[in-house]
């Protein structure tokens, strides 16, 4: 916490509260590059299928080759979503996903970048200084391509919590 | 790929087609056992919010300690049904999921396990090879308490593709 100043002032980082999600807007971040190593790291760790593990295996399937978890995909967009989003903010974490779709393959030397769309925002049903914040991430490749969608809900700590 | 033939035979590796999946039917398997050390380690790649990082943090939250990254429970649950159902199967991946919710932390210490309840199966609508299973999945802790629930589809080639 720094105090109960809104927005950015001199000397102080900015800060996201509740309060500046506004429905309608969209946040465009990221870069994230894709690497061989680090795809078959996390299948080994996670996620242990062929078409994940090696290129010849991947390649005898319908994905053409390599292709990443779709849960290391979640992780990228993720680290985008702290790294630009959610560290200088009061994210208290999220209670669910609505919906998420793959919708193409992460293959290595991917290059991928988000974009986050405020969908709605809600008081909490019972504790005043927290918000929920519904929002909409797209994951696109070098492309320009959706290889990630995905509806889900955030929860925040409001900047005036007494506000009716 | 192992023939035509259709579930265990002698000296044959049991192998679970599209066909193999019955709605109603539930799987149960795990377990996984919890370490700090791995929820820092995915928190420092894929989500580094402090409540993930750091006991003290995590204590000053809502989560009242240190838990781990809700992708990295996907994860956990993901390595557990790749080892107990998807290794030995004709698994092609995964379109999505259609609704994912955290609904009680994961903890250092925690041992994790699995039911996986087949929803329904449907035909591919275009390729006869292809069928898809929509399996509700449940990840409970030493409590027996569910600490993650999921519905999603997955895809699996048929074991006879000429049926009707």
């Amino acid at each position: 916490m720094e105090g109960d100043g809104g927005g950015a002032a001199v000397g102080e980082t900015y800060r996201r509260y509740w309060e500046d999600f506004h429905p309608g807007e969209t946040l465009s971040y990221g870069e994230k590059r894709v690497t061989r190593e680090e795809i078959v790291e996390f299948a080994r760790e996670f996620d242990p299928q062929p078409f994940h593990l090696d290129d010849a295996a991947g390649a005898a399937t319908h994905f053409g080759g390599l292709v990443a978890s779709g849960w290391q995909s979640c992780g990228f967009a993720m680290r985008m979503l702290v790294d630009h989003v959610l560290r200088d903010s009061t994210s208290m974490g999220s209670p669910g996903v609505k919906s998420l779709r793959w919708l193409k393959p992460v293959r290595p030397g991917d290059t991928l970048h988000m974009h986050q769309t405020t969908l709605s925002t809600a008081r909490h049903p019972h504790r005043r200084d927290i918000g929920f914040v519904n929002s909409r991430f797209e994951m696109l490749n070098q492309h320009d391509a959706v290889v990630l969608r995905m509806e889900s809900g955030g929860m925040f700590l409001l900047r005036h919590p007494e506000a009716p």
